[in-house]
């Protein structure tokens, strides 16, 4: 029931074409009716703020193409694929014009957000060259909403300088995502050294006990200093959205 | 090496009673050597922004009486004991005059912040009446960082509505902390609705595959709603940490 | 907005008190607003046809019993405590007249559906002695949905006549709920004796490698007999609310 | 050892034709005999209303082949191969005329029920396109027992707006079988809309710490929704089995 | 119904005394109902040699004793209580006289088989004081069938020469059962030493990783000493079980 | 040192060719040294009864070969290389003549043991057809022992008539061996049969939450039906053993 | 057979009062007999250099305090108890003059090496000051050693100054014990900045998912730093065993 | 802030051109600066005493070659790729002259340590032949450092013999490494035969409830010798740096 309907109902109860209980009776179970925005997906952008994404894993290439393509007719933001195989990027790049895949990080960028001052930075932060795809994942949608991406690569808790030498961009920029395989302990450093928001990746990278990512995950968890958001392993895009809502709540603060 | 010890030596060096090559002798290693504030803990609230706080398992009553007592002569925020048994409560209660304890949190406030208008707001939403002690170690926290609590309880996804009824809620606070055991859903379906940062808490509330709060932890690490920010389970003192790390950059933000 | 305010809203229209458009607007963020019955929980009885439960833990003794006697004066149904420590139990006694608890499952029954031919018929087999805390629950949680509950105990796989014997049972009934602890095999067993739908709980009954019910648990779901339905770990309150869906669907197709 | 045989023993007896020491060693081991059935496969499909199922890995092309070929010439009702290889499909498609394969599931009908009134309708929801796969065993499987299945795909609850819209529908089929991966919370939602029986199927779909389905299965065990039925993971074939149960079930009570 | 009754009913057939019809009424659903020792429990250790047993933990210490006492009164062999906590226990040995009670293993011996030469030795290995407990349910156990149990304890693989000193004694016993916690290597050496069939047993022994038990679990099922047989971790009872089902094998090879 | 050199010392001693003290000096170590038939490999054959046998994973095709080629020239028994990859066993069956290979298990055998009775038999039962290759390498195993294997399979527990036909069987082997995936039921039913040793082997068989034969392993160590013995995932190699070393020690007993 | 033993017998064949093949026979099983030392527990400290240590759990008072006394009368160096409840410290301060009790780690050093200069110094680091029991455990038995243990506390990774201040004491001690509960990013940190051995402990202190010390544990393992020792979760003492063993070889490199 | 820096603001401070309220400005925040060494990766082989090495696994081949490159040109020691899969060796083998590549290991040998007495000896044990590939990692890391490897195969715990053979390797060599699959029990054997510190590798070797190493690497963890140092499962590569951190330790204490 969209609005046009109820104001017809409203309109007919207003001339006395129905009588109130009448117009109570097809009231009753629109909180369950169809919804003006449920079905169309572009809405969503609107009431989260967040781009249009479409998980690759399990869909044929056509799937992920034709889906790719409607949401990039309708979508004034980006659209992204994340963990797309090549055939299914392939597919894409032929349907949307402009699309871009980062082989590497699995990300199809099908639409790149518009010019101007970008409307924040996140700092986007790997522990070691092999956690780097990962990292992309979390930099290229976070470039995708036209945010500023700041990579600092090759920084692991074992070489503790390097870390401390990036201090100062910590606490410049609006939120720091840490990328870390392993024991995954640098968001704990890190987040022990600055006041911004610290959003901790966990990486499938390791040897055995690593359980793919579940030690860093665990880690990560169970950090010594408050204040760490977690999310999922391997979880780049999730981790630029957390990211992106912190940026977007700021810059509607400083309005 | 103190800011003292190193100005000393600048003087000496200015007055020629040290050459340059012993002072850089005695500067050398400076990286590494005692730095001004490692050893004065309540230097750490100035670094990172966050009150003092004081994990209770494993420390004798007399033990988290004098950290407490300690910190709270020295420091100009809140001081916060998590987890305390009843007996390490009232041992702190004695030693430090004005503190207050939470019994079905655990949750011991040695030190509010002061009057004024809060810096911020925090909804802290639970599913369910025993999730309710860890969302109240999530609000008392926020409390005595001198933030406001929007306390929302029995909200779970079984019943939906309630959670439609309080959109306009996680649209206008600075953040959302969603309190939830079992399978952990409810952080996805308010994700889905807000575009507010949302910040997740699972809790060990649960039959037993819920095994002690793993079901809604993955859950909640695996939710379909992108930017969700996860935290350790029944950890509401963490999450409030992540939730005061953007409100404080929000009020940054708008300075 | 309840029924009541609809009501007059749409009685000011209809007058002429209010224009469409002012209705319009009142009416706009309806599907997200206070929506009838969803702030009185027993509606939910009336949405789902179950009968409202409370769960027991992480609630103390005065909470439990208010909002046992807070649903007993307003629901036409069975109350249940699910998991009621004694003290819970001992405070809803108190708070509810007629209210029984069955201390071994922890069930509270604060009231039970009145006389009349039961609806259906629901077999609960237990596979040892000490499943029965649980199989209890599920007994008396279909017998408070005013349904016949056929308990059949210590039947275990490893003496498989005993399973034979009740064939006749499995057929007859409505629904059969079988309660396992240790391999959890009896579940299979049965599945593959009868076409009426089998509903499987795990019980934490066993030694080491049981894991608390988890070794159960995974054998129900991989039993080899196709179409058997699991729920969580000692969780008989769950089972019959399965069973149940089942019974009421079964009555209405009747009707 | 049939009635008729029994009979012509007692017979004996009582004529004198036996002696009871004779008749005694006839009757010792009846219990563990071949009992009528048992040997021929069949005969389990009247047992328990199940068509023959084949379970796929494991086995040569020509082992899936001969026992699909064995079972549809016996037959009155269906024949599936489930998660059928290419290789193994195409033996059976060579081996048994009619069969049709569906690659993504990887289902074989080797023989699809008559046509006919459908005995009842079944809902197959399903959370997003990766789990279209899963949900697509589950409907061919319901299909092929001549039972209708009503697709509902890519209802996720962070855009909890689209389950709302289908609660008619899911008032009205006879079971709601729920396909879901990542947090696996749509079965939580749609069970607190509805009192018709939810069969909850959790998928491996999802990032890391989904665990290849562990965080579905766990939190749909975990339903703070009361009255969840779950199977295995990725185990659309048994979801069906279960809800076929329960559509015999009615058809048989409205008999 | 046992072949006593049997016997009867054919009797008075022969006899006329009860017409055919009635007789087949009375053994019509024999191989699914009664069958001759499925009701009367005592018929089990014909069926399968072994003495009856009743799993302590979950009954009440009524439950327990009025068991003990109708299979004691009932039983030629030993009855055995396990894992029967102090009050249960007491409610047994009162019930019952003659009952004896092993505090540590928490095994109470409801009745000894008689005199006469021991059928057979059983050797059980202790790796550690810790570990007794557990080997002493197994010892006992054996015993109670009156088959002799030659303990030897403390013998643990960082002192290799211990378990060297007692190869004869494994090559003499029909079994050896070897009981050991942490990481669980002694079967995996004894075995290397002999030909002897070896039952393994972890125990629940040790630090944080061995999980209690899952370590030493883990280790004898990856054993690389082939011909290691395991049983869940501390069940000394189920391990004398399989011990006594080998000397039982072994008597009547004999025989 | 082997039995020659010591043999040579002593006559040194005897005729005075050596001092006491000389040859004390050469015997003190000699618990530590070289043990007769510890290097050579064919001697732990004698020792423990059992044929030799290669793990084959892990090791390149001409590394296989060489051991096998080995051992087939001095054992006496069989020789078998488990788990052999197409490359290893063909490599095998060139160095060896008359070496076979059974693909689906991934056993060759090396040597067969010669003519004669067999010394006893092994029933190896299998739930279903994709067991099979498991319950194959348990049956092969044991022939190569020249022992005899009876074959059943397909007995699943959800078709239980079939398990009870084999009662005799059970009953008249040496040893049952029982493989199944799944939820590993199958052990239990067949324990409750018969007091023959069973000895169980959980496979890799089944859907998500089997997690590749956990569920199966759990099921069998938390078997309710007392002693069953259990080997590991898959290891139908060591079931084979574990049942081997049964019958020996009968044979052993009969003589 | 000790060497006595053997001596004589020699010197009867050395006379002619053995023959060679009388000595040859007495010989054989050798290797396998008693061997001086394995029965002697005391023994084992001089072949392994470490002091007795007995393991608390599972053992009565009694038990505990016998073989203390029983090892303090024999031996020369100190001997412990490890994991003792308070009745089983108390019954062996009563057995043993001179003993002493650690309540927080459970350690009780029966008897402490003499004076002497110390042959080496381990610096024992905590995380946390919940993490302490455990740290003293490792400190309290290196000095039962004879060895100084320098504790360094409270030095955590989220304030990572402090950790950098005792750069040098790590360089100049023999060893570094590592004790960390929560993510145990600690010895990462440490062995980044120094070339010293590392051994790290997990502890289980820590919130919800770290398990009981697992997420520490894996983290450890994980490290990014190459080159650190992991011993079991919360074991101090065995991390003071692998520190001892480090030790005691560096004082032979001196020797 | 490099030394050079530093040494021109103490002259300028000497020679008055600044102010010593600047220079402390300066030098302020010096410890969280740019230190000297941070940036160049060699240092950090000065600083741990490590060679430098890459991790294979995620990178390109020619991000690797690069890499290892860089370091060869710069470092004196060894440098090493681990877990290089053929491609990227083949890239490092082309970018630098004198590189090696061990296939089954995956080691690359970059650069090797020149001639000279080696500084040390190290065991390395492996159990069993498939066990190979991760000891050969160890040797030849501990080769590359210029240390000895001695390579001991083929000693599993099933025959005890052989480990006792080289007891008197493992008292004179500076550290044993052992690594071992299946029950991982060989180094509770070795610790429990010699005092030199004993590092333990679980490998990932064995049949299914190894699960990928998990039950060697518990049960090395929970070894009842005490004194055992785990590392990663299959991380042969880091129990040679324990090792070398071991061996450095002894040199420098002999020098």
């Amino acid at each position: 029931m969209d609005e046009r309907t109820l104001s017809r109902l409203l309109d007919d109860v207003a001339a006395g074409r129905a009588s109130v209980d009448e117009a109570l009776e097809g009231l009753r179970d629109l909180p369950y009716e169809s919804v003006p925005g449920a079905r169309v997906d572009h809405h969503r952008e609107l009431r989260t703020g967040q781009p249009e994404a479409v998980y690759g894993p399990g869909k044929t290439p056509a799937q992920v193409a034709d889906v790719a393509r409607a949401l990039a007719s309708r979508s004034a933001g980006a659209v992204l694929v994340t963990r797309a195989a090549p055939e299914q990027a392939e597919a894409v790049l032929e349907a949307v014009p402009g699309a871009r895949y980062d082989e590497r990080s699995g990300l199809v960028l099908v639409k790149r957000a518009g010019a101007g001052a970008p409307p924040g930075e996140v700092a986007v932060v790997s522990a070691g060259t092999s956690d780097q795809p990962v990292a992309e994942e979390a930099a290229l949608t976070i470039e995708a909403s036209g945010c500023a991406a700041l990579r600092i690569g090759d920084v692991g808790v074992a070489g503790v300088h390097r870390v401390l030498e990036h201090r100062g961009d910590f606490e410049r920029v609006d939120c720091v995502v840490v990328v870390a395989g392993m024991e995954g302990a640098l968001p704990s450093v890190i987040a022990g050294l600055t006041s911004t928001p610290v959003v901790a990746v966990p990486t499938s990278v390791g040897y055995g006990a690593s359980f793919e990512g579940l030690a860093a995950l665990l880690g990560m968890l169970s950090s010594c200093a408050p204040g760490v958001a977690v999310v999922n392993i391997d979880n780049g895009f999730g981790a630029a959205q957390v990211a992106l809502r912190i940026v977007r709540a700021l810059r509607r603060a400083e309005a």
